[in-house]
Order: structure tokens, then sequence, then C-alpha cells
């Protein structure tokens, strides 16, 4: 069963009669089922009554519910209101647009806005380059999506993908101090959203693409590097790519392996399964046999786009056919991308010794965690309520921190490595453990680190 | 002669011998040529040495040239640097993100951020009007602009448009509240500006188009009006004739004269003359002669464009038939929107008693506002230096802090009408008199009276 989290967190206001239920029932309520409470706060006090907010996370919307059920069975307590916390915070947005320049008076006006605007704007139109150095283009990013495959929720269009959008523009800043705006574009049409791409081109300084479904996003990523003069970036793809290259390449000097002699399969070839891929080709890695929902792709598979032509073309040197489950008996590392409890305890238990399970479904990873443990040396996940979480914030940040600082045009492999390798840095290798081969998110060193390495390999 | 101005301001840095120059010898030499000294700020003091920073303001380029050779020739000065006010308060532009959300912590991130953003999604998914209630399309608006008619600049491009559309932005924040954004468009192509307009809609709660030519811009505006559910408001035509309406409405109540009596002559044909003489008519005016560069527009007039064809069949109910000299004798009210020193004194005295001139051409005005006060009862311009500017910020910051408010799904001219009332209104009539019928742009009243008026008749 899931945990408490604070996803769910909601406050409940009760009143109770003095003498009938007190506090701590309240509590003891509330934590009967399962709900981990976080704060009790009392808003109104008399001698017959107390109003009072209980907050508590909850495992999910059934759950909230439950507890509120519960307290209000409580003898003398009514439960005049449920506020979820998650959509209180959202209220309104979770970004905004500041001032970098004051505007008190009428000389602040004269420089900011006209008359003197008009020399720096004849200044750029003189010379284009001076917008990075004149405008928000030095330090901007689009957080570009159609809202077509956003978290595990699928097509859900471009206002609902726009939290997710807005929450990434906030990391973007928290993070490396970059101000990303979200674009969510109410199109699907691959080539209208590289040409609208092309066109908010030069007030930005990068373009990290989003939740877009794949192959749409392959094609639109390839096209946009091709055209612009600015880095275009798939999160989903190169972001899970770096951080799993990072997070394996810290497991390989716990279990003392070469990223060369692995044998590695690779569940899920959309995005991130294809990114992972290439990037772990270019760090080295000689032997991945990808697999699909069919199974291992190989020389006998039918393949029906570009990209599944490729990896038959670059994949599985062994020419392996078969299931997934067959594809991990005696293979070192196992990495999902796909769909929860592909495998189970007695698959992990097949693979070599020391092996190595990155199962980052989400919220269901490819095999229980707990039964990987059982026979693997070290575990990943996508989740954060289990140790070495797979988060794409340890990269995004950074690097286009390093980018943008270093004025780049493009992105390539080799800066997506370094910044791997700048990530795996962060855990010195004297606390290097199974349980500890990926940095914290809220680790301050990683979007540094990132930033730096990404800057020395792309100026 | 033109007058110094805080956009044309510099700083230089002096490097003067003691017993040779003195700090008021600095400062008599800059005024002479003159600049308005603004600051002296002492770097570095030795026996031998005074470093000095003298920060002037000056009419051009040429003039901080002069400055600077001025003190160059002083005895023992040597001038090291000569710096830029106005470009060092560009450098990496003038606009950022901000979150408004704190991410400290897990718990943060799994309410902003995974897992708790899915649920947010969710709901707007199932119902996309909570949009405006879960994300920034709240408070949020798109500054679209294809650099093309960027202030007296003309078509200087996207990237050179830039530092207008930030500025822009904060403006809207400074005075309004509104989160806005620049959309630099790199194409001219009208399809695909509207196009691209209507696929970023979903993010905003309104778009202020911005410095896009005529008669393009018209075509744009009435397209995204008609498709978007979102109010779209073209400042060039519609904040000038806001701001230009209220300040006639107060002008009227200078000279006790009445809108529907008057005969009013527009020069320009634009955006911003197109839309005036709509919005004159909608409040009241019954007799407009419109005049672009052959003269007043006529019945024998020929008339290329669809709006010049409005104007035919709409103004003009004389018949006159002339050229603009002649269509102001006998005027009450002269309006001009084209170009500079189009009309001399002589022209301003044969129009009628207690007549009204607002020469808006930017930096020069259509008639010198001295020659003009000599004969007119009031004179307004575009710029800050004389009394009476009449200047679009006025208007936009309240007007969508109104509409987003109300949740506006449109604006037409009876909100532009509510919203010029408004900025009338912000001087109490025992103030008015001739060179005070604008109010302050700096006024505080003016944005929140505009706004409560708009929202009034937008809900």
């Amino acid at each position: 069963m899931a945990s408490p989290s604070p996803g769910y967190s909601i406050t409940l206001r009760a009143a109770t009669e003095v003498g009938r239920t007190s506090t701590s029932d309240l509590v003891a309520a509330a934590a009967a089922t399962g709900a981990a409470i976080t704060a009790l706060d009392v808003v109104e006090s008399t001698p017959h009554s107390v109003i009072i907010d209980v907050s508590a996370d909850t495992r999910d919307l059934d759950h909230a519910d439950e507890v509120a059920a519960a307290l209000g069975e409580l003898p003398g307590v009514e439960v005049h209101k449920v506020s979820d916390r998650t959509f209180l915070l959202h209220l309104g947005g979770k970004l905004e647009s500041a001032p970098k320049v004051p505007l008190r008076n009428r000389d602040d006006l004269s420089r900011a806005y006209t008359p003197g605007v008009a020399r720096v704007c004849k200044a750029i139109a003189g010379n284009k380059d001076d917008a990075r150095r004149l405008t928000i283009k030095r330090n901007t990013v689009a957080v570009v999506t159609d809202g077509t495959a956003v978290l595990g929720l699928g097509d859900i269009g471009p206002e609902a993908a726009m939290p997710v959008m807005e929450g990434k523009a906030v990391l973007f800043k928290q993070f490396a101090g970059v101000d990303a705006w979200p674009v969510a574009l109410d199109t699907k049409d691959t080539e209208e959203i590289i040409s609208i791409c092309r066109a908010l081109a030069p007030a930005y300084g990068g373009i990290n693409l989003e939740d877009i479904s794949a192959p749409r996003c392959f094609e639109i990523e390839a096209k946009l590097r091709e055209e612009l003069d600015i880095p275009v970036f798939h999160d989903d793809q190169h972001g899970t790519g770096i951080v799993t290259l990072a997070a394996l390449k810290n497991a390989l000097k716990v279990v003392g392996k070469n990223l060369e002699d692995l044998r590695i399969v690779v569940s899920g070839v959309g995005a991130a399964g294809n990114a992972i891929i290439r990037l772990l080709q270019v760090a080295g890695a000689k032997n991945i046999i990808a697999c699909g929902r069919d199974g291992a792709i190989g020389p006998n598979s039918t393949v029906d786009t570009e990209h599944k032509v490729w990896l038959q073309r670059n994949t599985n040197p062994e020419g392996f056919d078969g299931t997934l489950k067959e594809a991990v008996v005696g293979s070192d590392v196992f990495i999902g991308v796909s769909a929860p409890n592909v495998l189970d305890g007695s698959d992990i238990q097949a693979m070599n010794e020391d092996a190595l399970v990155f199962a980052m479904a989400n919220p269901d990873p490819e095999v229980d965690p707990a039964e990987a443990l059982k026979h693997a040396a070290v575990v990943a996940t996508g989740r954060s309520d289990y140790p070495n979480q797979i988060n794409n914030v340890l990269a995004f940040p950074g690097i286009f921190r390093g980018l943008l600082d270093a004025e780049a045009t493009d992105i390539d492999e080799n800066i997506m490595v370094a910044a791997a390798d700048a990530i795996a840095s962060c855990i010195p290798a004297e606390e290097l453990h199974p349980g500890y081969v990926v940095p914290s998110v809220f680790d301050p060193e990683v979007a540094k680190k990132v930033a730096e390495a990404v800057a020395a390999v792309s100026s």
C-alpha cells in the first residue's frame, strides 16, 4: 500500500465540543486510518467548543475522504471544511513575471522605456548578437509542450499541462537561476510546433521540450536543432538519459564493474528509452538489448519507425531473440522506462551477480523495489520514497545554466555525458553505497557542478 | 533644440591632477555644452589626483561625445571611461520569472511538482475553465509583436523589438500587478502570427498586440478576437484611442464644448488614427475629417484598403475635399498621429476659438507645441517634456487588470469608453486647467480606477 504523501496533504477544520472529544482523540482517529498528522492549529477556543485545523498527509483522495469521515464520527465533532493543500498552492498559478529594473519616476521610465529604449533597440537592430547582452534572451528558456504526454497522464491538452510546465519553470529558477517560461501549445501538428518554436526563438536562449509524445518529439527536436542557433533539449529523453547514466556510473563503482563489459537490458523504446540507449553507447556501453512490448528488438523484429530501425541496427550485437523476461537472464543491468510490474523477484534473481536494477516506471516500477533488492546489488526508481531516485531535476537546471553561461548555440551528447559525470561526482567515493548512488535533488552543489561542466565543454 | 534627457544619461570617469583642474571646473565644462549634471561621485582621492564619476543627462549621442571631449580638453584631465546608463540598465534584460511558491524541501516539491501536481492537471483536464483558477492564465498577458512597427523605428525585427516588449511587461507589473511576458515573433506572415497566437492562448488570460505594422495589425486583431476566448487588444490602436478620448473629454470641460458639436480633424490614418476615429464616434463625435498623406478622405478620394473604405463611408459628413491645412480651418479639434511639422502656428490660428490641439507625433509633433499654444486653448503631445502627455501607460495596465479580474473573454468599444472616462475622472473638476487635462502616469489611482471601470462593464 502507498504511504501517505504531501502530494495528498489535506487540512480539515473540525469543531469539537469541549468535554466530549479532545485534540488527542482527533489525532488518534486520523492516525488510525493511516494518515500522517503534520500540524494542529487552534483557530478558535471558547469554554464550550474548540475549532481546530488538522493537517495531514494522506495516501490518495479516497483516503482523504476516509480521514474526514473518521473525524466526523467522533462524538460532538463537526467537520466544516476540507481543504486540499496541493490545490491551495496552485491557486492563481505558481509563476509570475518580475521587473529587474525600478520604475519609480520619470527618469527610470525614460531609460527603461521611451525615449531611451529606442537606442537599445537600434543597437540590437544593428547587431543581432547584442540580444544576448541587452535582452532577457541571455537567461531565458522556453518550456515548450503540446500536452500530449504529460507525466503518466497521457494526452491531456495544453491547459492541463500548465501546472507541470509552471512547476518546471519554478525548478529552473530555484535550482539554477534560469528564467524559464511555459509555452503550452494548442496544436499537435508537428510542423506547426516546429514553426512556432522557430518564431519564438529570438526571445529565448534555449528551448526545453517537455511532455511531447513519441515519435513526434524526435522529429521536432531534430528539426529545431538543425535550424535554430539556440540549444534545444528534450528533457523526457535527455534529462532521463543523463541522470540514468550518472546513477549507473556510480553504481558501477559500488560493484566494481565496467560499462564496456556489461550486458544491459532496456525495457521501453519510447522517448526516454531511446535517449538512454544512445547516451550509454556514447559513454562506452557495447551490449544493449532494447525491449519493446513484443520483446527484444533484434534481427528478425518488425520495425515500423525510424527509431526502431536505428535500434535494430545499433543494439543487440548478440542477435538475441526473445521476451523481456528471457532477455534479463544473465544480464548485468536492467533499465526500465516502460510499465509497472513487467518483472518479478525471480527475474532479478536470474540476472548476473551484483545486478543493477533501475526500475523507473512511475508511480509503480517495473519490479517491486523491495523484491528486486533481495537479489540485486543496487536498485533505483523514479520515486522519492525509495533510495536512489532518478529525477530529471538533477540535470535540466544545471544544464541550461551552463548552456546560457556559455552562450551555447547547440547541445550534443558529449555535453550530456559531461553533465552525467558532474552529477555522479557529487557523491564522494567514500560515501557511495548501494542506497546512495544518486545525489539528493536538494543538494545545491549539483546544479553548480553540472553548469560548470556543461559550460566548460560548450565553449 | 531638444533638452537633455535621462534617456541619454552618461557617466564619465575623469582623472584630474590636483591643483590644475577642480571639480567645479568639470561641472562648468560639462554645463557649458548644455548637459545637465545629475551626480558627482569621487571614486579615489590621493594628494596628487582625484578620480571622479560625473553623471549627466545629455541631448543625444553626439552631445554625449561633446561632453566627454570638453572634459578631456581641461588641463590635467583624462577621461577614462564613458558609460551609458540606459545601456547599463538593459544588461541582461529587464524582466525575470519568479516562483510564487516555495520549493524548500521534499514536501514542497511533492505538492508543486510530482506527484501532487498530477491531480491538479487531472482537474483541469476534466474542466478546462479551471485553468483560470489553477494556472498562471488567471493573471498573465502575452505582449505579442513581430517587430515591424517599433516606436518610430519601423521594421527592426523581433530581437530588436524585445527591449520595448520587456519594458511594456515591466509597466504591466509595476502599474497593475499583471504578469506579462514578451512574445517577439520571427515571422511577418499574417496567417502565421494569427495561428501562433491561437496556439499560445491556453496559457494566457489576454493578448496585447504591440508594434505590428498596419494594415496587418487590423486583420490579426480582428481574426483573433473572433476566434479566441480571451481579450485581444492592440495597444497602438486602442491604447492611444482611449487616452486621446480621456484627454479630449477633460479638455472639453476646460473650454465648455460638447463632443457632439465639434468639427474634428485627424491627421494620420494608420493604426492609431483609425482607432481614435472609431472610438470618438462611439463616444458621440459626429463630424470627423480623416486626413492621410493626400489630404482629407472624402467622397472623391481613391481608397485602397478596407480601412480607408470604412473611413470614406463613415467620416467626413460635410464631403470636405482638400488638404490637411485646408481641413483644419474652422475646426475645433486637431488630432495628429502622423508626421512632424505638418502644421504651423498660422494653421492653428485659423481654427475655431478655444481650439484643442493634440499633436502626438514623436519625438517631433505635428506642430511646435509652443507655437500652437499661442492660438489654442489646450495643447497635448506624446512627449514627457510638455504638459498633457498622451501616454498609453495610462490605459493598458488598468485595462488588462480589469479584464483579468472579470475573467473577460472579449473587449469592445464600450469597455474602452469606460476606461477613457475612468482616466479622465482621475483629475477632479476643480483641478482641471489647460495644462492639466491628462493625469500623471505615476498617479497610482489611474490603473485602479481604470481596472474597476473595465471590470464593471466586462462582467
